[in-house]
């Protein structure tokens, strides 16, 4: 036994945590459903190691620009370096890769599990976290995108997510490429400036449209004074941008029938509200813009993906409440491509720190059609998303759409004698009530009654067995209804009434002991199901 | 796109392995009944990361000699040192020491998960592999071991795996600590002979009795040549401990019914069997080798729990043909102070080489009293044990325990025209399908009728449904029966018959299409059914 000085201390790293009992379940229940609806949808599960050759993921994490910052990393013995890998698209375009000749394609793939980011934790910002991501390979066709979206909104019904609580909003990587191209950031020297434009788009949720356009001209400082720099552009630069925002932000109010005018008129209050057009504020900026602008290649493909995309998921039956063009979105990572697409919950519900908020985007994802180009040196299309365990399970907690309380504690059998003959009967009625399927077990300590009764109510079990010395003699057993107790003591006033009703306590032949037990679990069901 | 020269290699590091579809659904099923039987013992979920400090790991592996062998680790960016988890034990402890007083004690929990090994791959030798653990810490009866046997052995037969078929053995690390004592390996200078004595005794099913006898003297060398040094024990101190082996040698013999004598008698050819006794001849032996040194703490302690468990595993019902003591289990891992069970598959069946043995241990584990301890320098009693889950999923798919051909491949809708409203039609058929609960998809590439037709042959569709430019004037769709089709071409013969009995294709109008492949479905299914 090492002494005080020199024991170990019992901590977990910064970005790291245990997960509870509860939150297993609930993911548990979640993923099975998600998994339903990706298998209808005819995806195969395949799953990757979560070890890759560094080289194999690549670098495209937001914070690439600090190199290997984001990435856990380390040297394996013949010195190649090996990587945890940061998300679950750089595997699978590495696994389809090696596999591209025996897959079927287009090859439908699901996969879920652990990811790392080696960045500065945060407050519901995690170093290990779990994703359960979809993707198909091989389909150049924009009707795989459509796919994609559709997939995300069926996904949050099933989950019981209602219409109107949810949206998967899309756009095109690509309309972003034509446009920055039109107003001169085409060149390969300005790609780290073209991603911080991407990025400022991307923040429009979080730092509003003027936060937008200090990040596309010099720079913004934020509530606690850290400066961003910017990404430097010129004023007729920045309007050609802010013009699309702008559209998008009408978009967004009319969608949402949100109030743009509140004034008085003779009339009495006046109180206008966007209306919802099929017509894209958005869209009619971007096709007015492309008047001003010799169009390019990226610019129309994009423009047209828009609209195929919108055409395919109407036909299907999706409207607009489910899923519809966003400008704004644009999706962090550096390897998409062409659509890209996010589901959002528009409920406004508690997040991780317990405000009250718009949850916003529970996942997303985009065409990637280099990344398993990257190994094979010819071009294989690729479309998937990603959808954020552990938010997505928090958001529908919240929303009440995750009961995990038809877990029913364990019977507690207490341990009145303690020399081993006592403890094999007391053995031989646990082995009994799990052979009859009771979840329970015997208490290990070494504690009194009084405490074991004490950890059974900790457990929040449903019943208490007990055989002392005097029960033993006649060959009974002694049967504590938890649940009922419980209440009889909150309810002491209506004692006498509900001994009648339902007694707490049962004395019973040591043969009963499995029918009794059951007996009063149906009873407590019973109620449970009463109470709902 | 990067041309030929630059491009990347997809490979994976040796030693890491992706799961197929087939694997991930077995293993699914088979954690859901491992699970059950957990729960059913009162046992909950809790999980810790796949990172921990290093220091909170310890270090307790086979090859701890060479420091940091064996595990991946690396420095976090306050130089603190990180490493991937290579068991879930060690995490476990952490866990409970940090929580120890808010958590109901005893604590019974299980959890599954990735571990990794930073050791050299070999043939079904990974170095990341999936563990599946139940624990119980503050209980220091050995009624918590006990538990544990029992419940690995309720596991198998969940399982399907039939009684005869496994067996969970048992041992206590303290009758080979009182016998080290006993023979002169006591003081602290020997602890690494003393673990070198341990994994001699943990081999003997590898290398039998004269290889033990050989690692316990000078060392032993292996087919290959390869020479691993001895424990280098004097002859009488080798005695002692070959007396004890090979009592549990006639032990293992008895309850197998082996051959011990093949011969001839005047009646005729004579075999003689070993008949199993209760009166365990490794416990006879240990019981006469105590009369001859001074009875040591250990070994009457290992003696006595022997002694309680079996007395309480045959109490609750299990038999000798379920939980038995054999002296031989001692498991590799360091960290364990008493009772040490390992759960064996005695069926013969083929492993992962495909070769047909005794399939061998699936899983194991025993007392851990000092790895919480180490945190809280208080004594803090722990017993658990692990499943290997790969290892396991694949001697029950050899025994044909995890049938997954229950999953049935998605129905195709071909896609005969490629304009945008074409696609849209057919998006709309799938859209139905999938309303109906039937697993669908759209052919997405770019390919022909016939590699179309192909690519639902590769998938192992049931149904692919075609619409070209005729039937959609007439508001129509082909369906076509591909399992009966397949069955059609190969006995042709009889193809009139089968014809009349269930077309291989029908036209039907669109209207009828979700309730038409729905009776193709159906009678897929019935067939399957009389099939088996």
């Amino acid at each position: 036994m090492a002494d005080k000085s020199e024991k170990t201390k019992a901590r977990l790293p910064r970005g790291f945590a245990d997960r509870s009992a509860d939150d297993i379940r609930a993911v548990e229940k979640m993923m099975a459903t998600i998994r339903g609806v990706y298998e209808l949808y005819g995806f195969e599960p395949v799953e990757q190691p979560l070890i890759e050759y560094t080289d194999a993921l690549g670098k495209f994490l937001p914070d690439q620009d600090r190199p290997n910052e984001g990435v856990f990393s380390f040297q394996d013995d013949d010195d190649q370096w090996l990587s945890l890998r940061y998300d679950l698209t750089a595997p699978t375009a590495r696994f389809v890769a090696e596999n591209y000749e025996r897959l079927p394609k287009p090859y439908r793939s699901y996969r879920s599990g652990w990811v790392f980011r080696n960045e500065k934790p945060g407050p519901g910002r995690f170093r290990q976290f779990m994703q359960f991501d979809a993707d198909t390979v091989g389909a150049p066709s924009v009707a795989a995108d459509a796919e994609m979206a559709m997939m995300m909104a069926d996904v949050m019904e099933a989950l019981g997510i209602k219409r109107g609580q949810y949206v998967v909003r899309f756009s095109d990587r690509r309309i972003w490429d034509g446009v920055l191209e039109a107003i001169g950031l085409a060149s390969e020297h300005t790609v780290t400036r073209r991603l911080t434009v991407l990025r400022a788009i991307d923040k429009l949720d979080r730092v509003g449209l003027e936060g937008v356009e200090e990040l596309l001209g010099p720079g913004r400082a934020d509530e606690s004074g850290d400066f961003t720099k910017g990404a430097g552009l010129k004023s007729e630069q920045i309007l050609a941008i802010m013009s699309l925002l702008h559209g998008s932000e009408i978009d967004r109010m009319a969608y949402s029938g949100e109030v743009i005018f509140s004034g008085a008129s003779e009339a009495g209050p006046l109180h206008m509200k966007m209306a919802f057009s099929e017509d894209s504020a958005f869209m009619n900026n971007l096709r007015a813009l492309s008047s001003k602008f010799s169009i390019n290649e990226n610019f129309s493909t994009g423009l047209e993906s828009l609209e195929t995309i919108e055409k395919l998921v109407r036909t299907s039956g999706y409207g607009a409440d489910r899923i519809r063009i966003d400008g704004t979105v644009v999706r962090g990572l550096e390897y998409y491509t062409g659509p890209v697409y996010e589901a959002e919950l528009l409920a406004e519900i508690p997040n991780e720190d317990g405000q009250i908020v718009r949850f916003g985007s529970v996942g997303g994802g985009g065409r990637y059609d280099g990344l398993v180009s990257r190994f094979r040196g010819e071009p294989v299309p690729a479309t998937g998303f990603s959808i954020g365990v552990s938010r997505l399970m928090t958001a529908l907690k919240n929303l009440g759409k995750l009961d995990t309380s038809d877990v029913i504690a364990p019977v507690v059998v207490l341990v009145m004698d303690k020399d081993t003959e006592s403890l094999g009967r007391y053995q031989k009625m646990v082995a009994e009530l799990r052979a009859a399927g009771i979840r329970s077990e015997m208490y290990l300590g070494g504690a009194g009654m009084k405490a074991q009764l004490k950890y059974a109510d900790r457990r929040g079990s449903p019943v208490a067995i007990i055989q002392g010395g005097d029960e033993r003699a006649k060959g009974e057993v002694q049967i504590k209804d938890l649940i009922e107790g419980a209440r009889m003591s909150a309810e002491i006033a209506d004692n006498a009434e509900w001994r009648a009703a339902r007694p707490a306590q049962v004395t019973v032949a040591e043969s009963e002991l499995v029918g009794e037990v059951r007996k009063i679990l149906a009873a407590q069901a019973e109620e449970r199901a009463r109470g709902k």
